[in-house]
């Protein structure tokens, strides 16, 4: 296959002939769901939860992506097999669709659907990560959005508050404080650190993104009977923690190397998260 | 003409084929400033300021656009000839263009310019206002993004919170708080009131977008010595004013007939800007 091939609205297109109107609402002002996936091979893992995250973040947005699971599936599986990629990388959008009007939505939109992939190394027991080294993390000055702002569950293309966090440091991954001084997230990833042996991450009644690695995470550790905290902590907490580790769909379970002048080695709780995570996306393999 | 002409990167092109990249970072991320002006007799109203605006953004968000400002305004001229529109609704947008990537922006962007236009009525003294009445306001549950998390100076594409406003309610405007509890602004507009002859504005200290209309607003109030005060205010001083209006390009000085269940009657000082700022726009037609 020469050219990346996309789906839009369904349709395969050569990825340079992908675009949307510069009326579509996705386009002018980011009112857009996404799911980024990825694939392990030739399915996308855990997609019900990336579906149920989707629809979530539609109902919070007040539209109808109109898709069913099964059928937006197919447009995913199509996709990956028109570029023959069983490991792929996934984002998936789905925008509130073309508007000629100003900013108060229409009543009776006409959704876009955007797949981009592109290919990503094997993952699992086996496999390798698709980052170098454990990760370098720095709060910054940059607060997360509230909840009340713009709802922390919803996934959208309104990605300036991490872009600008991002901008801030040169740091694998930048964490943001909610505007009371709080830990909530990194612009990409959730944020999980080891306390003498309990696992503990910001509750999502904080402004946090209810990531899916996340919910992963936490049933691997349920299933481990490894004991879970899920609270509102500062700063200090986990700067006194054993360590950390951050996840998102492609990181997956990525240790935490250093938070600001604070230096961590890698605990017997975060690796054993990170096999069970392995051994959990190795399970998707048929290599028998 | 038949079909709607957009600039799309200094090129005309009929608005069904007008399109950006599905990576372009505008559609991905909002990751976009934009502008959007009125044209009265074919001249953009105060283009030194929205341009000085655009580049404020841009710098906001750390990228150059790239354009000179006589090269933008042509871009913008061409447009409007095109479409052989002397009263127009312009929205013009710079990305921060295609990219491959994830989300920390590249260090060499290619930004993608767009440029959409409509018709509107003329106004001016002879004129007609784009609104059929007086607004209704509610003061909304949705807050204000704190500037500490996304610049509120930055007029960019992530528009969610002003879209999540706006949909709390069928009035013409909503208003929203910071998280303090302090008037701010509209999803769309400035908010002004009148209280026992001082005009009165929420100040740039706190999370609110810097009004081209605003700032009209003000200049005009200074040249006829109409006492200004800007400072951060709670709902109940609005409240108690004599009455309030709104601001924007389009709708220009927008009387407000109702915040909540607060009735106002048009006060003098609300006419005296209204007709100042008629007398303003007037002034760009050249109809000796």
């Amino acid at each position: 296959m020469s050219e990346l091939q996309y789906c839009v609205d369904g349709e395969l297109v050569p990825a340079s002939e992908a675009t949307v109107s510069v009326t579509d609402r996705g386009f002018k002002y980011g009112d857009a769901a996404f799911e980024t996936l990825r694939s392990y091979d030739g399915a996308p893992f855990e997609w019900d939860r990336h579906y149920d995250r989707l629809q979530r973040t539609c109902d919070l947005l007040n539209f109808d992506h109109g898709y069913e699971r099964g059928e937006l599936l197919d447009h995913v599986r199509k996709t990956l097999r028109a570029n023959g990629f069983s490991e792929a990388y996934i984002r998936l959008t789905v925008t509130r669709g073309e508007h000629s009007g100003k900013l108060a939505p229409p009543t009776d939109p006409s959704p876009t659907l955007v797949i981009l992939v592109s290919e990503l190394p094997r993952s699992g027991v086996g496999g390798s990560p698709v980052w170098d080294s454990p990760a370098e993390v720095e709060i910054v000055d940059t607060v997360r959005i509230p909840d009340s702002a713009v709802p922390a569950a919803a996934k959208t293309h309104n990605y300036l508050n991490g872009i600008m966090a991002r901008s801030e440091s040169e740091a694998d991954e930048t964490l943001m404080l909610d505007v009371d001084g709080n830990l909530t997230e990194g612009a990409t990833s959730n944020l999980f650190f080891c306390d003498d042996g309990v696992l503990k991450t910001p509750s999502l009644d904080g402004p946090v993104l209810p990531g899916i690695t996340r919910d992963v995470v936490l049933e691997l550790a349920r299933e481990r009977d490894i004991a879970v905290e899920r609270d509102t902590y500062r700063p200090d907490d986990l700067y006194r923690a054993d360590d950390a580790f951050v996840t998102n769909t492609t990181w997956e379970v990525r240790p935490v190397t250093r938070v600001g002048d604070r230096r961590f080695d890698t605990s017997e709780l975060t690796r054993t998260i990170r096999d069970a995570f392995d051994a959990r996306v190795e399970s998707e393999y048929d290599d028998s």
